[in-house]
């Protein structure tokens, strides 16, 4: 669980936030009591585990509590909303107990929920409703870094360990992974591989996806074993075929991952520019040289003035090179020229060239406080949980050509939703990732639920709203937020039908029973 | 069909080769008789097309002979061997035709071949046995440029267009695709994508799957046509599962292509090193140093001797760097002075930097002179068809743990299959693409045939001896050759089994006639 407990703002930091939010919207917003697992009066198990499977299945309230949602559990958890938690949540601790509960699962059509570390913002880890008793498999005893080919670079590890943890035993071999998602703390490589995360490379190979060497995923039919091969033309690439299913074709137990030497040399700028369109231009030219930074983030002048201090006009691009091997001052300096050229303004003295005498820890002001903050989430909506706020984030990408026009209808799209179910909230935008063909871009909003409507139904009024806008101006409904159950209605109409029907016949072939994640991805 | 038959080697060509061979083999190869298309006797047709199908189908001798192979027709050309040719041969010139044509085989159960340019070695564009009346689908009408977005840098392209003449129609606008597999002048781009054919790159972007932006690939289901996006996270990527589906889901009509602007600066350099080890560990470095070279390629003693004639012992590793903005002299630099560090030898006169003042036609010596080799193909086996030969190639990419007993042990498998078959031989290696994580090899070997044996039946002893050596040694049956009908054997073995019935199902669902290249990558 990587102590996600010891994260939860206390009362007082709730408290805080509240007053804050209360100044900010013009409202007053109370902080409510929080219930303990104990607390809950939850729905009684459906089905016990066999006896052969109690040693690593789990019945507890808290456990059920907990498992019952992904990311999203913070409003439910604030009001003990629990109407359908999973009925069991098994902890194999290794490929003999992971196939046993697959086994008992798959033989007596019970549902499987495969949970990574519950990041879901998309509820893809949510017990489906009307399909009967559920068994949720979290793979966290599953966490150990197995074997590292330090000629190759490639190391071979269990797919429950957590982010940090990866790194932990990555270190002393002198490897990282440098795979940082948003929910790096609390997400596992699993999860990574089943939901195409975004990662910490800005350029170039964004994806978990360039990192796979080779997976192994046990599925009803048996295990899904890739050959760790550097690259191959052999058929269609069954590592694309695992990777991005969100759990509805098998539970990846393990993978052979492409590692890095840890970056010694690095060096940073912070450019600004005199508006959105002109930062954006200049970030598209720098990737269009394919410098292939391994930061290349956008910040628009909404975001830059909360983020950075920028007077509200500027946009901020952070951009960064590393290397194990390598000064990267040639390559900061030639990336700050193509910005300079297109009208962005850095002084000399903020391009920071670290050639390996620091230990790489600290960083240069503006760049090391963005990249915190990107790292640790969303900004304190987490402490704000419960306090009667319509927030959230979305994301997408698009071709450069749309680029222009699509930022303008999703804006106005968004805003004019957030007017009528809010009376007002605001928006930013910041690329996370970017393409030679186009940008990966991240929008938060936020406005104040109005008072009299049901909560619930005016943040889906927001999210509809800009989905319908991301289709309709040719983006994709997520870039690396994956699809789940929430995302459905658009990814319905962004995929094409034949390989929808195609999918569909895989899963049916290797999961003839559909017990794994029903309702994520497609229907029966 | 892209001038093929212009290139054709001349009678005096061939007998020149002929005594070149004879001279080095000791023994005496006679230059046969080629037969035209006029003087063969097919099978009749065992179908004819619909009227309203006749005006784009052809059923004349050189169609349906041509069509009867892919890049293996040189033999069967010369001693007239024509069992089993297409029984029509359709070129429609629209995606109108294109339906038209799939719904008439679909309904009537007709197998269909997707033709490409025809450069297959594998078998991948023979008309099935035992399967009854074939047609084989050319899109060479279908072969234009339908859009540039040069803001993006994508091009709408049509899927039956040959290499050379998209790269005419690209120029104008300032833009190239630069994928130059060898067969480049005769391949087309739905070919490139259905085999998920290498190309230019020799690092990072290796394959065409890194360009294909967006597919539209009809099946018997529909159309599957992908959205144009620059990344995404959406579930499993709907153009992974096209990309190397080699015609047995559907047939490709256009995709959307990542075009580069025209590099005008370029840095090359020819490095030797005293041994095949120290210049692949050499190449390994470099590659592991992510400076991303557009070419990398190590050639083995023997081949840097035979291709640059060096002295036998020492390996030679063609690097270099191209780009559209900005100066490549840095970047040569640092490779050179990994390639030092790692024991190699250049001088700094060998050190060519071009920065954009000469029109990068003409190149520094030892760089281009290979390069020319390299895409114009095999050098020499053309023109040595038909006098006798056991002579071929086969390629893999293999992790670098495992490279040195893997070349090794496939060396001593193709020589001892050399030696028995042929009673001796040779056999070379160069890689064509490198990854941090492992070498792309590529073999080239060449025996005569012993008199008295059937010169099929030793071929695929060497062929069989080879690819035996590469599986076991934890290679890939094909980097980027494709799998066809001849790899099979072995991709069957390399492939996890759950995803052969994935996409076994995947297929029957979209192709429930399974008429399209039956025994291609899976059997029914």
């Amino acid at each position: 669980m990587s102590g996600l407990e010891s994260a939860e703002p206390t009362r007082a930091q709730r408290a805080e936030v509240a007053a804050h939010l209360s100044a900010r919207f013009g409202v007053e917003l109370r902080v409510p009591d929080i219930p303990t697992a104990d607390q809950l009066e939850l729905r009684r198990p459906r089905l016990d585990p066999p006896g052969s499977l109690a040693a690593f299945c789990r019945q507890d309230n808290w456990e059920r509590a907990y498992h019952s949602y992904g990311y999203d559990r913070t409003d439910h958890a604030v009001f003990g909303h629990y109407p359908n938690p999973p009925d069991v949540v098994a902890h194999p601790r290794n490929e003999s107990e992971l196939e046993a509960v697959l086994d008992w699962c798959a033989g007596s059509g019970h549902c499987v929920v495969p949970y990574g570390g519950g990041t879901s913002v998309v509820g893809g880890v949510t017990p489906p409703e009307d399909r009967g008793p559920v068994v949720t498999v979290a793979l966290d005893e599953m966490d150990r870094v197995l074997e590292i080919d330090d000629v190759s670079r490639a190391a071979r590890v269990q797919a429950g360990v957590f982010g940090p943890h990866l790194e932990d035993q990555l270190r002393p071999a002198g490897f990282t992974l440098r795979h940082f998602p948003q929910s790096f703390a609390e997400s596992t490589l699993g999860g990574w591989i089943a939901t195409r995360s975004g990662g910490h490379y800005a350029t170039n190979h964004t994806h978990i996806d360039d990192f796979v060497e080779s997976v192994r995923m046990l599925t009803p039919s048996g295990w899904w074993e890739t050959r760790r091969l550097p690259g191959s033309g052999a058929g269609p690439d069954p590592n694309r075929w695992v990777i991005g299913s969100e759990g509805i074709l098998g539970i990846i137990s393990e993978a052979w991952m492409r590692i890095q030497a840890r970056p010694r040399f690095r060096a940073t700028a912070s450019v600004t520019f005199p508006s959105w369109a002109s930062g954006w231009e200049a970030t598209r030219q720098i990737a269009q040289a394919k410098l292939w930074p391994a930061n290349l983030r956008l910040l628009d002048p909404e975001l830059a003035a909360d983020a950075a201090g920028l007077d509200g006009s500027r946009s901020l691009l952070v951009i960064g090179f590393e290397s194990s091997e390598l000064s990267q001052r040639t390559d900061i300096g030639r990336a700050v020229d193509l910005a300079r050229a297109a009208g962005g303004t850095v002084d000399d003295a903020d391009i920071a060239v670290d050639d390996g005498e620091r230990d790489g820890s600290g960083r240069p002001g503006g760049a090391g406080a963005w990249r915190r903050s990107f790292i640790a989430g969303g900004g304190g909506i987490g402490a704000a949980a419960g306090l009667g706020l319509v927030a959230g984030t979305f994301e997408t990408a698009v071709t450069w050509d749309r680029w222009p026009a699509f930022d303008a209808a999703v804006r106005a799209a968004t805003l004019a939703a957030l007017d009528e179910v809010c009376g007002g909230g605001s928006l930013n935008c910041r690329f996370t990732h970017v393409y030679p063909d186009g940008p990966a871009p991240y929008y938060t909003y936020l406005g104040a639920y109005r008072v009299g409507s049901d909560p619930a139904e005016q943040q889906r009024a927001v999210k509809q709203a800009a989905s319908e806008a991301i289709l309709a101006g040719g983006g994709t409904i997520t870039h690396h937020h994956a699809v789940g159950r929430l995302h459905r209605p658009w990814y319905d109409r962004e995929r094409p039908e034949p390989f929808a029907a195609a999918l569909r016949a895989a899963k049916r072939e290797l999961d003839p029973g559909g017990v794994l994640n029903p309702g994520v991805l497609i229907d029966p």
